[in-house]
């Protein structure tokens, strides 16, 4: 009993957080850490690094940062440098407005819990140019990262106490903080499956299934959908989000709009990506006054990938006054959100205009990541269908691929026998042989029976090509290693 | 019923939401926000402005960042400046390892869930040489800002599931993101009161009293001590600090160690601070092997107040691994703090060293603050001691005077007739007649019957003065006002 003279240990500490998972960051990539680790002290393997395809880490793939936006971070950070010449004028403006807006004109001041209030402006004219629509700086919060957000509006609708727990429906398969967050709140997951032979659309048939099996163990009180998808690269057709829409009004329940890749859509004419906002508008009255509404975005996607900035905001739409106040209040307790974060989003919505001096670079750099990411997503869907037996839905958006691979049953047995599901196993292999980071299925959930793995499309054009040619040789090996 | 058609109301929202307080940005702070604007849209008061000692914000109040800090910081946000000559090469150095540490050689990507490993380096180092103990880089973790650290070891003590609700010892006064977050995580809050006579330190028979009298209503597992004391500004004799420790293992919690002031000490020979770690260390193996430490530290306090920036780390000390390991899974799902306040705590603890360019203005700026920070803690205790009916303990450390005001039975009847706390009441008509805000000691916790409140020493030497005549004024005349 080696530990047995600690307070904490796994029998004492919250239950939640031993159940909580999040794959993005699990198993597989801690074994693809420590492959790394025997790389560099020279054990030889069949490749030289691992390709970490497992998170949406734009600039860890060798993206190049906006210069634009850094050059706003670096002047408000070091003010000395607004008399450098080197400095365009249009980002020493922006830097000077936003220092003008923080206390003692300094970024190392605290900000309003909710945000620099310039900073929110600066959002709420973004919106209202992508919709066409008004949006309130007071009912906008900025936030570290969309994560911090997204919990954020989980704990106000969810709740400890009373006898039911707060039900929350999500996507399945999804994006592992939902799941994780509600297993932290004690509350109750309800899966409602993404239809896989309809480009992972859903409609309200389904939902209402869904909800009318749930609602015996649960009070439902709040529905998550993501779009662009992840982990399934879909962009939702307008007829899907009106079918969300009207179940959400028709069951009393608060619309969770994660929208932090709404800048990655690579077919925007043949799928075009619509906020929940501007189609809860367009649906008249009795939706765009009454469905309570919070929209998520981020700094860390997009074509600017900054996710380590932290930088992320949320719009609450229809929202009780009162219960935004006390939303407001619990964000208080954390002072504020980092402020070059802050900084980051609000010039993010505020890029360089037509005419202004850095305007053309701008440009040139965010459509040229656009333009390979579209590219990217095009091979990846492509080399993907062309193996033998996976099939993969087109990546309209986002920056993910998430195949159905169809294992043979040996591969399964397998993989049961070690203790791992199938796809689990599938994906360490790949490692291991490959040096190719996936994350499997299981850790964003799935159809019972079927097994995927989900890559990002974000390594370099050559290395993508790589990766998609070395998963095609092992795919060949592992089915015929696993042949009856 | 206006509100009737809303699904989130107060009544189905998170009751502990509802439940916690932060009076740190409570009503008082809101109500100085309104006068802001007020005297912004040219309503005339007896003041211009307000000035603001609520919080402890230093740049808000006019301090000046420490070069070599924002050199750095603007160095990894925009690296093209490393070939500016009008940087200095340690402040390059600098960057250039830390950007070394940094996927991608930028800040813009993720980091390792607990901090860039260079960076975990430099904190472990610092440690290194504060105490003369070695120090473990695995066993820290950065955070945004000390807070969120603080919240994630409470909420690993803490469960929302079992009959009894787990204890957390916490002080009284204390700084209220304890109490918020026990109400958050709806555990149990003990409050062991620091004696105001004994500078405001304590002793093991109030500790054990308290636990005797309360641990029937919880299941005690963690105690939190602030070293040096907010909002209460003593540095804890040694004394105090072992009985602590003893207390803490007799009764197996663990210990929670708020060090974020550790450089605000402003009398150090005569009230010397030492961290916990080393006094645990030189209590001998039974305590030092066994005791479940946890330190926290912060970018936004000291000489530097870097607040905005929210760096942070958490050292831990004897924690079961298994327990680590959850909790920094837990921290995954955050997916890492925001890196330009990790690169900030990580180049506090890693300051120029002698020999180097930037060494001597270094010092300067340092021990520029400090010095003023002396003149003001001293300035503070002397004139509230010199006022009618207030006493003041030496504001010993950190960044504030919690001075205890006896208030007649007039202006006590005349508060509970508006439904405040008497010290509420007198801290908004100093707001509203002198443009003073401080925060009343209803908002710490104080003894039944016994009044007071919190004010920083933040603002500059001129400022400061102003504000203790203009307090002394404010409280002649409200005595008057009240007395029989």
């Amino acid at each position: 009993m080696e530990n047995s003279h600690h307070v904490l240990t796994l029998a004492t500490i919250n239950p939640n957080v031993v159940q909580m998972q999040y794959a993005v960051r699990g198993p597989i990539v801690i074994r693809s850490q420590e492959l790394e680790k025997e790389l560099k002290e020279g054990q030889k393997k069949n490749f030289d690094h691992v390709v970490k395809c497992n998170i949406g880490d734009c600039h860890a793939t060798g993206q190049k940062p906006i210069t634009f936006f850094r050059q706003v971070i670096a002047l408000c950070s070091y003010p000395a440098l607004l008399d450098d010449p080197n400095f365009p004028e249009d980002a020493k403006d922006r830097a000077r407005d936003i220092l003008a807006g923080c206390a003692g004109a300094s970024v190392g001041s605290y900000s309003n819990s909710i945000g620099v209030p310039i900073i929110r402006e600066r959002i709420a004219a973004y919106i209202k140019r992508r919709d066409g629509l008004d949006a309130n700086p007071n009912n906008i919060f900025v936030s570290n990262g969309a994560s911090e957000a997204i919990k954020a509006l989980l704990l106000l609708c969810t709740s400890q106490s009373g006898p039911d727990p707060v039900g929350v429906m999500v996507p399945c398969p999804q994006y592992p903080l939902y799941s994780a967050t509600i297993s932290e709140y004690n509350a109750y997951r309800i899966d409602y499956y993404l239809d896989e032979s309809n480009n992972w659309n859903l409609d309200e048939a389904v939902l209402e299934d869904t909800l009318a099996r749930e609602k015996a163990n649960c009070k439902p009180r709040a529905f998550a959908v993501l779009n662009p998808g992840n982990p399934t690269g879909q962009v939702l057709s307008r007829q899907c989000m009106e079918g969300i829409i009207r179940f959400v009004k028709r069951h009393g329940l608060i619309l969770l709009a994660d929208e932090v890749y709404q800048f990655n859509v690579y077919n925007p004419d043949a799928t075009p990506w619509m906020s929940f906002k501007k189609v809860l508008h367009e649906m008249g009255p009795e939706y765009a006054d009454s469905v309570e509404l919070a929209s998520f975005m981020s700094a860390s996607k997009g074509y600017m990938g900054e996710c380590g900035f932290r930088g992320g905001y949320c719009e609450l739409i229809n929202f009780d006054p009162d219960v935004q106040a006390q939303l407001f209040k619990y964000l208080s307790a954390r002072l504020c959100p980092a402020v070059l974060g802050q900084v980051m989003i609000g010039v993010i919505c505020d890029p360089p205009r037509e005419g202004e001096p850095s305007y053309e670079t701008f440009v040139k750099e965010r459509d040229s990541v656009l333009a390979d990411l579209k590219v990217k997503a095009r091979l990846t869907t492509d080399t993907l269908n062309a193996l033998e037996g996976v099939t993969c839905n087109e990546v309209q958006g986002a920056m993910y691929a998430f195949p159905q691979i169809r294992l043979p049953p040996k591969a399964i047995a397998a993989a049961k026998e070690k203790g791992m599901e199938p796809d689990f196993f599938y994906c360490l292999n790949l490692l291991e042989e490959k040096g190719i980071c996936f994350v499997p299925g299981s850790g964003f959930g799935q159809q019972p029976g079927t097994y995927h793995f989900r890559t990002t499309i974000l390594p370099s054009v050559p290395v993508m090509r790589k990766v998609m040619a070395d998963l095609g040789d092992f795919h060949k090996d592992f089915l015929a290693r696993y042949s009856s």
